[in-house]
């Protein structure tokens, strides 16, 4: 599927990096396991954010929910340590169970002292509710999704309905896995933002494409199921600037303002929460030495802040005009945004 | 095994329920899986807060992070929408993961609309790290012990080592499940606090039993082996007074202070997360109508707070008391309150 | 000035109440303090919430940072208690500390039992840094205007340039005061949001007039001073539907997503504040006996979302199109919105 | 007034810095106005963190609200931005104002480009209600007191009925300002930690004094009047070990505990709030460049912890054993702890 911006629609005024993805960001990889069996529509997604043992070598990292009708699980720690110490991994609401348990297994294969000598892990999972399109309640994400999907990570990952994207729905249309990237510049001073999304939320008829009402047009044509907003948003975001936790919960809370400018308005049913990291340093385990931080000044907030705002703006519609059209139980279509193209590319204010 | 109480040390001023425990308010019950054989001694204790289907009619809830350094899984929507949905499942770290799907499980089999007419339901699942005495990286609990201890449950149940306390340590003794009540009389109108807490944190040391540097004491006589302080606590209060989740949080925080008079500070690894209910008003998922709520007034406020204060702390204490010594994994061993009641006994000054 | 509706320009969907400003929902008035002389060009703005003894009889609320780079008084009561007690005041940064005099002062005069029978009053003042166009350095508000805007507050007041509002920026325009309300539904209920506005915050390239980038065209027909972004932007929410703080609280979220709308990003110097409040309920300063709330159901809050967004939205939008072109200390000028009608009504798309 | 530990009184484990206050962090210095006229009786004080142009050179910090029955200003944007710009002022609860007014023309004075080039400065003021003593409806402080209380600042201050201190009332006997510090060995590298305290809070009954129940002892033989507990307290850490503002915060959290173990509970009406920040680290205004952070590990947090509890609960009995007995308005009276010696000094068990 092509990308928004191959479609000439270039969401922002900050360059991108090469791949316009999170793994434009050294270290950062992403693998999918995707279930595609009748009305089983559901999958696995891991961000992996480094090399080596992450649980020892941690990366400083932090968290935000925007609205907390969700069932994340990990977010305690992060918010109290400021670090993460596994890959992130995304999927349906009722897995996080089972990935859960999935992760734990990985880190205990990836370490020996982990609930020996070096107390438990912190296993990160986040989710969205795919149960439109996807059988949910049939519980088909087993544990070891979550190491295949750690394996598989690679710098070149597919979008859209695909991994724990491949049920979701956004705006009522077919969303999915997105992603984006943005380099900024520090006075000559080169740094990368990138962020992944797991979109689910949002109504038809807000829906805006670089700002254009598209929604109220698609509604238009489109023989929709009255469905209760019930979805979520889940974006991972990276950066190899040195930032503490408290910086990067500062780029965490302005995922929310590149989810607005695609026209929701955090229902109340989207449970929204973000995810950040950063990969200039490393924590390790056990070390009492000093952590040695090279930390961004805050005076350059305001260039990371737009970055976020436009990798997270332009990956929620990438994933779903790289999301293909998905027949799921019930009869239960979502359309992909590709359908209406003519919508999203004849406004003439572009 | 005895408790506190009937040696003799009554912990605070304010009236006990008849049982002394969590289930003096009125509908809660409380159940346990215990697994014990040979390394593996751990296990899974269900809190059930109330009767009938949860997801359908759920209760007024809040909960308070003291210290993050936890894997607690479902606080999130509880901070956002101040209701509980589910049982409160207890385990070791581990396994939250399996608790989580368990749980998910038997609230599927309650009722047919979750994750298809009506979203999905938030299962809250709460741990600490029994790595000490259990083999946990054996993974052991699997989920039907989830729909085993919510089925079990009842008004009269065990405490110490048993369920997810069977393999506990606290103040590097045996630790456990415990619970404690407080009648609290506002002018007439009587009200019923209760606690639960797992337990699994601090150092010899700094044990005060009523106030009692009897940790100093027990340290002189014990040969412990070192270990770093990687505990935590689970605190639940539950109370049949109305109030609203706002209400309820400042109540979670007061737990910290019954947990500090037993002399630990809070430690860096201590997750220590509090959960609160009320069981006075039902939430009706569908319901559009208004809910009608009769809270206590804040002027009524530290009458609670000293009922949450001395039930944590009774709670604690009796996790100790009620557990029996146990020998786990390789060798170690957590020896039970009772084999020092010498030394908590005999001091003068109470 | 006519207002952004009177020029055609409708925001949003949902019908507004007869005045379209916070003074729709009933009992709460407004009152402003205009000092405008030669480079002072400040003031105070008082929102009175409901007649009365506030301090006897406070109001259900609540309160949410959204970027903290603020100095606002008040809100760590606000959050612990979920109530108000006090008028609200805006003003200058500089000047938070004369409009808590002034305020103590007027609710002392209130009430004679206030630090001596009754413990202390929380005074709420709210600020933002309108150092761009006022000598704010000169300190020129006193305590006495607080007393002055309140008892001058009505339900019928001015925007644009007035009070608070007299030396702010909005989108490097002149901002100030703005209000707005809509009118809620539910299935025959009828309930009100209001919220009032002072906008200081965001850069004129960035401006959306109703989704239109009118900033862009603005920025270019303007010789506008370099300016770095160091704004705020302060919303006061109203409603008379019976809430919970917590539910008070989602609403002061939603005033962000207004805010975006109007094409900012949250930027790094923006002190982004919301206060809400509920006229349906008065807290009993001293009473014990239970509080009756008929509060709302949650599954209606997406009305109310939805009503805070449009509302705040078109607040921000009005308080620039009803602020003249203010020429502050030192040759600095703000020019007024309306000098631009042209290029944001021309547009083709509404 | 003999401190408490030369009474022969040790609280804790850890090792004292040279003078046991937070001055043994080096560069921080303390300074008092007290206000002592028939009724009045009140003051301010002034925490002075560092030398030279704080607005400039800004230092790492946190706060935490314990519980937030308070009208302490300035929080909003320290959590927020992690830096406190301006020394510290406590006063009583209706002197907020005035006191921020104060700090703003002190600030301003040290800097011509506060409100004119550099936007503006955070001023930090927190209160107590010392209204059981002092007149607090007289309005007595003045904002030129506070440039007098930093500018008389020294290493080597009182404590007990002074300066903010002067009125507050602590475990209904005389409180005020203490201080403590402690001195933690990182493995040889040695920091320090110090405490400051405005007590003004809790009830008699209550009272520990080293874990010993002095207090219910003290209530039997005073003649005290019944008072609702309507107190505060403001704790402030200070240290030189280079940490970020998460850390920080973690520090502050622990302030809880070294109050709970002088006996309260955290009541309804006591307004506890703690900042802490770190002299180890400048942060520029105006700078770009990276900013160079050598944090401690968090693997030693428990070492920074024991320290602040301890020197907390130092602080907090210092601030009763260093104060004279005060009577007040209305014939109030509040007996110094000094008086109890006898009952502070005879328990056998220390």
């Amino acid at each position: 599927m092509p990308r928004l911006r191959e479609l000439g629609v270039e969401i922002g005024i900050i360059p991108t990096g090469p791949n316009n993805t999170i793994c434009d960001v050294s270290g950062v990889k992403v693998g999918h396991v995707t279930l595609d069996d009748g009305p089983v529509k559901t999958g696995v997604t891991a961000v992996v954010p480094g090399d080596g043992n992450l649980f020892r070598d941690k990366l400083v990292a932090a968290c935000h929910v925007i609205n907390g009708f969700g069932k994340s699980a990990g977010l305690v720690q992060i918010e109290e340590l400021g670090t993460i110490e596994t890959p992130i991994v995304l999927t349906n609401t009722f897995s996080v169970g089972d990935c859960l348990r999935g992760l734990v297994q990985y880190m205990l294969g990836q370490d020996d002292g982990i609930g020996r000598s070096s107390g438990t892990v912190n296993p990160v999972v986040c989710e969205c509710n795919d149960g439109y399109l996807n059988d949910i309640r049939a519980l088909k994400v087993i544990p070891s999704h979550v190491a295949q999907a750690i394996e598989s990570a690679s710098t070149d990952f597919e979008m859209g309905d695909v991994g724990a994207g491949k049920g979701m729905s956004c705006y009522q249309l077919k969303g999915g896995i997105g992603s984006a990237s943005r380099v900024v510049d520090l006075d000559g001073q080169i740094y990368t933002v990138g962020v992944l999304v797991l979109s689910n939320f949002g109504e038809t008829r807000d829906l805006l494409v670089d700002g254009v009402k598209a929604g109220r047009a698609i509604e238009a044509v489109l023989s929709q199921e009255a469905l209760k907003e019930q979805g979520s948003i889940i974006a991972v975001v990276a950066t190899d600037a040195p930032m503490t936790s408290r910086q990067l919960k500062r780029l965490c809370k302005r995922a929310s303002v590149g989810i607005v400018r695609t026209g929701a308005y955090i229902g109340h049913g989207s449970g929204e929460i973000t995810l950040a990291f950063s990969t200039a340093n490393r924590v390790s385990h056990d070390g009492k030495g000093p952590l040695s931080l090279n930390v961004v000044s805050d005076n350059w907030s305001n260039r990371f802040f737009r970055a976020v705002v436009e990798a997270t703006e332009e990956s929620v519609l990438d994933s779903m005009i790289c999301a293909k059209t998905v027949e799921g139980r019930d009869g239960h279509v979502r359309r992909s945004l590709v359908e209406f193209l003519d919508i999203v590319l004849k406004e003439g204010n572009r």
